[in-house]
C-alpha cells in the first residue's frame, strides 16, 4: 500500500494531532499500548501523541541498551518526567552488546540490534506488561530508504510485508508515518515539547553502534561516546540539520611524545539538509574545525586523527554504518 | 654519531654542492656508483650531484615497483633525459605486489618494500652493474623520524646501527643528510633543476602503497592512483606543502542509483608545513573540496564517501601509513 505524504508546508499540526489521537484511540480502545522513547524527535512525539490518546494506558520505556549518549538515559526520564509522563529506564546493555559480539556487517548489526531490541528486550516487556499494541515513531524517510534497499531500518516491518502480529506478538502502530522529519517538528512543537527536543537532531535507532565501523565492543562505544559529546558540543553553534562523530577501524600512524603511536581516527560529518533525503556538508569554518580536532585528540584516548567529510548524499548516506 | 643540521637560512647552496660533488668523488674514486632516482626533489639532487661528480660512472635507475603515479616512470625519465642523465626504467612491479600479498600492518608494508627494493631489485641492479657506491637522498627528517620510532624509513640504515656494506653488499652515501626539505630545495635550484622538481611535493618512499590502508593490491592501487591525480589537479592551486588521496580499508554505506552501495571512503589530507616536522592541515576552500569529493564520488569507481584530515602534526602523521 502506498503511503500518502504529508508535507510540511500543507501540514495542519493540531488538526494532524486530532487526527492521529482519534485513530490511537480508535485503535487501541480499552487495551493498553506500549511504547519505547529513545527521547528523539520521532519517539517523543509518538510518546505525547500516545499520552494524548490513552493516558496511563500507554507505558512508556527508556531502554538502555549501553548504546547511547553521555547520560541520555537520565536527561530524558527526567525531561518527561516534567511534562508528566513517567518513562521507565529498563537496563538491557549487556543483552545488546552480547548481541553485537563479532558482527562487523552493517546489516548484520542492525539486525542483531533489531531482533534483541524486539523478541529479546521490547518482546518481553510487552508480554510481561500485557499490552497488544506498540507505538512506533516511523516517518516516511525510513519508509523510502528500506524499500530502496539503503538501510534495513528496524521500524518498518509493515512496509516490508512482514506481518509484525505473527513476528513478534504485536500490532505496530505509526501515526507519524506521512511526515518526514520536518512535518514531526511542527507537530512535536504543537505537542507542546520543548525545543530541545522540536529542533533536536536526528539519532539513529542503532544509536552509537551506527558509529562504530567494526564490532561494537563497550570499550569503542565509550570511545565514540566522548568523541560525540565533544563534537555536539562544539559544533551546537553551527544548527546544521545533523552532525556525528564516527570511530572507523582503520588505524592509521600518529606521534605521541615523540614516538610512533598506531592509533585511532575519529571522522566528523555535519549536514545541512531538510528532508534528511539530501544533504550536503556544512561549510564549519576551520576555527571550529581546528578547535574540535584539538579537543578530540586531547581528550579522547588513542585518537591520532580526525576528519571532516565532504561528500555530497547522495552518493554518500548521513550515516557511515 | 651525530648529524650536524644545516639549516635551510644558514645554507651556501654553490658552496654545498661544490663541497658533496667534491665527496662523493673523493668517497668513489675512479668507481661506480649507481643510485635509484624515483622523481622526488631528494633522489633528483642527489642524482644531479653525483652526475656532476661521476658523470657517465654514475649509473641511475627508476624502479617501477607498480606502485607510483600515473605515468610517473616515463615522465621522470623524460625530463632527466632534457638534462642529459640517462635514466634506466626497471619494471619490478610483479615483485613488489608478490611481496606485499596478505600483508596489512603499515610497518610489515614499509619492510616488505625495503627487502623487495633493496635485496631483491636493487640488490640485483648493484651486482649486475659492479657498483660498490649507492647514492641516496636522506634527509634529516627521515633520521629523526626514525630514532624516534615514528616511522621506519627504508634509506637510513647507517643512522640505525646496521653496517649496509655487510647487510646488501655496499656503500651508502647520503649526501642531503644535513638538509631538511627546505635546504633540499634551495640545492635543487641551485642545482638548475627545473621549478617541477625544486617546488615538487614530497612523496614517500613506499609510494602509493603508503596511501592504502591495509593489504595492497593491483586493484586498490589504481584506485587510489586515480584518486592522486585528481587531488593532485584540484589542489595544485593551493600550494600546500603535500597533498594526498589514502584509500581506506573501512567500507561506508552509500546510495548509487537510489539503492544501497556499501563503499570505498577517500581521505584527502592536505599540509602547510616548512620542513615536515610540524604540519597543519590547508585551509582549502569549501568550493574547491566540493568539487574535489565531487569529481573523486564521480570518476573512481567505488568510491561513495571523500573526507578532509583537520588534525594536526602531531599527534598526526603527514602520511597515514
Amino acid at each position: 500500500m502506498k503511503i500518502k505524504e504529508i508535507k510540511a508546508t500543507e501540514l495542519d499540526a493540531e488538526e494532524f494531532i486530532k487526527e492521529k489521537v482519534n485513530e490511537i484511540f480508535s485503535i487501541v480502545g480499552d487495551g493498553l499500548a506500549i511504547n519505547a522513547l529513545s527521547g528523539g524527535v520521532d519517539s517523543s512525539t509518538v510518546t505525547m501523541l500516545g499520552h494524548k490518546a490513552l493516558g496511563d494506558r500507554l507505558k512508556t520505556c527508556f531502554i538502555d541498551n549501553g548504546i547511547m549518549r553521555q547520560n541520555e538515559p537520565q536527561q530524558v526520564a527526567s525531561l518527561f518526567g516534567q511534562l508528566g509522563v513517567y518513562v521507565e529506564i529498563v537496563d538491557a546493555r549487556e543483552k545488546f552488546f552480547n548481541a553485537l559480539k563479532g558482527i562487523t556487517d552493517p546489516e548484520e548489526k542492525r539486525e542483531a540490534i533489531t531482533q534483541t531490541f524486539y523478541r529479546n528486550v521490547f518482546g518481553q516487556l510487552v508480554r510481561k506488561s500485557g499490552a497488544k499494541f506498540l507505538l512506533h515513531g516511523t516517518i516516511l524517510t525510513d519508509v523510502d530508504e528500506t524499500i530502496a534497499g539503503i538501510k534495513r531500518q528496524h521500524n518498518v516491518f509493515e512496509q516490508l510485508g512482514i506481518d509484525p502480529r505473527e513476528a513478534f506478538g504485536y500490532t505496530i502502530i505509526e501515526p507519524l508515518v506521512q511526515l518526514r522529519k520536518d512535518g514531526v517538528r511542527k507537530v512535536a512543537e504543537a505537542l507542546g515539547l520543548p525545543e530541545s527536543v522540536y529542533n533536536r537532531m536526528p539519532f539513529p535507532g542503532p544509536a552509537l553502534a551506527a558509529r562504530v565501523i567494526g564490532e561494537v565492543t563497550p570499550e569503542k562505544i565509550e570511545i565514540v561516546r566522548q568523541a560525540t559529546a565533544i563534537t555536539e558540543a562544539e559544533l551546537a553553534h553551527t544548527k546544521a540539520f545533523q552532525y556525528m562523530a564516527i570511530l572507523h577501524q582503520d588505524r592509521v600512524t600518529g606521534i605521541r611524545d615523540g614516538k610512533r603511536d598506531f592509533g585511532l581516527q575519529i571522522e566528523i560529518r555535519c549536514w545541512d539538509s531538510v528532508d534528511a533525503r539530501t544533504a550536503r556538508p556544512t561549510r564549519v569554518s576551520y576555527d571550529a574545525l581546528d578547535k574540535l580536532a584539538d579537543r578530540i585528540v586531547a581528550e579522547v584516548p588513542g585518537v591520532v586523527s580526525v576528519t571532516y567529510n565532504i561528500t555530497l548524499k547522495p552518493p554518500s548516506t548521513m550515516e557511515a554504518v
